[in-house]
Parts: C-alpha cells; structure tokens; sequence
C-alpha cells in the first residue's frame, strides 16, 4: 500500500511527521510487516532524530550550517540563490530514504525517536513523502 | 525478484542508472510496490540527487573532495592507493542502499530525481548494484 | 518476520554482527527476498563497511571523531555528557536503517562487506536492531 503524505513545512528546518505515518500505519491494519518512506525532492531530506528535547535538534541543523556554508566560492550552482547548492549536498549527507518495520501493529521506533522531514531550503512549498507499507 | 545490475563507471563521479532501474520495473509488471537497491562494495555508493543541471553533482563532487581530502596524515590504512581510504569514508556518509516504492506501474522520483551510482575509486572495474523489486 | 536483535557493544567503536544477521536469514529459509535493518536509538547506527582490514576501520573513526569534535561551543545540548550531541550528529550522518537483498536464500553482501553497529556514546547498555526478513 502506498500513499503520499503531503508534509506543509513552509521553511527550513526538522519538522516531525511521526503521526502521520503511524496513523496509516494503524489504518493499514498490518500486524508484521514494514514502512518505507521516501522524499522525492532533492533539496528535502528524511530524518530519524531525538524528538523529546528540542535543543538537540537545533545544535544538529547549526552544525550542519556550519559544515555546509552558504557563499562557499567552490559552489557553480548557484541559479536558485545561496541556499541551492548547500540543500543538495545536505540531501547527499541525510537520506532520501528511511524503512521501519511493524511490530504488533505498530513502528518500532525506539523510545526518543521520531521523524522528520529535513526542509533544506529557505522557504518551500508542500512536499512530498511516499509512504509504502508491505 | 532480485536482479544483479552491472554499471560500468570506470572512473570516479556520478554515473546515472535511471533508465536500467525503471526498465526493471517496467518489466516486473508490479503495479504498487517496491524498489530496493544495493550496491555490493565498499568504495561507491548510491545516491538520489538532481539529474538536469549536471553543475549541482560536479559542487557535490567538488565539496565532498574538499571535506574527505587524500594524503590526510590521520589515515594508516593506504594499500590500495591515495584513493583507498578516502572512498571508504565517502562511502560512510552516503547510503549503501536505497528504496523506492512503486505506484501505477512507475518509480515515484519527483521531476528532478536521478539515480546514480556514486565511484569514490579513481579507477574501478564493473560494479555491482542489486535490485529488488517486491 | 521481524526479529530484535540485541547487540551488546558495550563500548563505542564499530561493532561487527553479519553473522547473526545471516543465522536469522538462514533460519527464514527464504530463497528470495529483502532484508532491513533497523536500530531502534538516536545515539548508534548502522554502517556496512569493510570487514577484513581493521585499519580501515580505525580510520573511518578517527576521521569522524575530528569532523564532529567533543566540546564543541556550538553545543547547547550536553545533559548526558560530552559524547552526547557529538552521537546525535554521528547519527544525522549514518544510517539508521539499511536493506540487503537475499538471493539464492544468502545475503548479497560483497566480499569486503560487513553489517556494523557504530556505537557513538563512550559507553552503552545493550542496542536493539530490529531484523525485517520479507
């Protein structure tokens, strides 16, 4: 079964969708089985990170920020504006693609995981998340 | 069904395999489902990344050179070459294997999504990529 | 068939389980088919690397180790200690699930291919990775 979740981030930054997909986890009514996640665009990534203290997810983007500046001079892809270029080697560095399996009905993330949606761009429009659970 | 791809790279940078990849799908007649895939080494990789402008893969190319550098002092493990071990670390900072899932009958790549294999080797013979569509 | 596997690393560093994962594999019986990994923490990872050359090993560490330093001033989140946020990020850069294709009823690992968990904290109890076998 496969269904696209539509994630309204609006702008950069970890936005957390574990709902959603736990949700049609839960519709699915699959007892075993597994969930794969992919984004198709190449300036968003996925994430599975802490969810319970927001501090760690904020060091986490100022670090990626720091390793993958903006006005780098090696950059020749520039034709979107600053942020181009370091949202596709942020993609490079993050997944596209995340699978979790279903136990008992439901995902088995661990205690302090969610996921996330890693909006790399300033500013975005909606994005798209393929949700296929088997 | 599992299918033993063989990309011919030759050489360091992105090869794109879109086509061999859908041409599977296609074949497979799977209406909804999924794609995974594998590569079977330890100096390339597998990556999504924008397939139009070609400028954005030689920045990420470019940038990945600047951060794992060769001749590092840090690296003891150099037999096979100034390339050796810098191909290993590329390989621990992008996926080893990737999932795609399938509906009517088509991978669900957004508009600017290829897929390359990633040769982190100078020189490299044939590689191979596994891919399993379920 | 999902399994949990519980890995005792105890200690940071790379830590090889290839053969219990091909012991679930072997019990499945199954000829064909996808297996994904999944860890079930945000401070260790999965990483399929090099398996015969321990330096290999070694130096992929290190390098990670100068990339993402300890007492970084960036750090806001340090309430478990200075390996604490160093982890989450090791964790943003590798990954947390991994699928490999079964094929004539083995793994298609290549030769030089071994399943790791990569523990980031100093110390650690047992990890849990989930097996999906499918």
């Amino acid at each position: 079964m496969n269904t696209v979740l539509t994630i309204h981030s609006g702008r950069r930054g970890l936005h957390e969708f574990t709902d959603e997909v736990a949700r049609l986890v839960a519709e699915s009514a699959i007892e075993e089985g597994l969930c794969t996640l992919f984004v198709r665009h190449t300036s968003a990534s996925l994430m599975i990170q802490e969810n319970a203290d927001p501090s760690a997810r904020r060091d986490l983007e100022r670090w990626l920020d720091r390793l993958v500046v903006r006005d780098d001079p090696l950059y020749t892809h520039c034709s979107e504006g600053p942020d181009d270029m370091p949202a596709h080697i942020k993609c490079a560095l993050t997944p596209t693609s995340l699978a979790i399996p279903i136990m008992h009905a439901r995902l088995v993330l661990g205690t302090w995981q969610g996921i996330f949606l890693w909006e790399h761009r300033d500013r975005a429009g909606p994005r798209q998340v393929v949700c296929h659970i088997g």
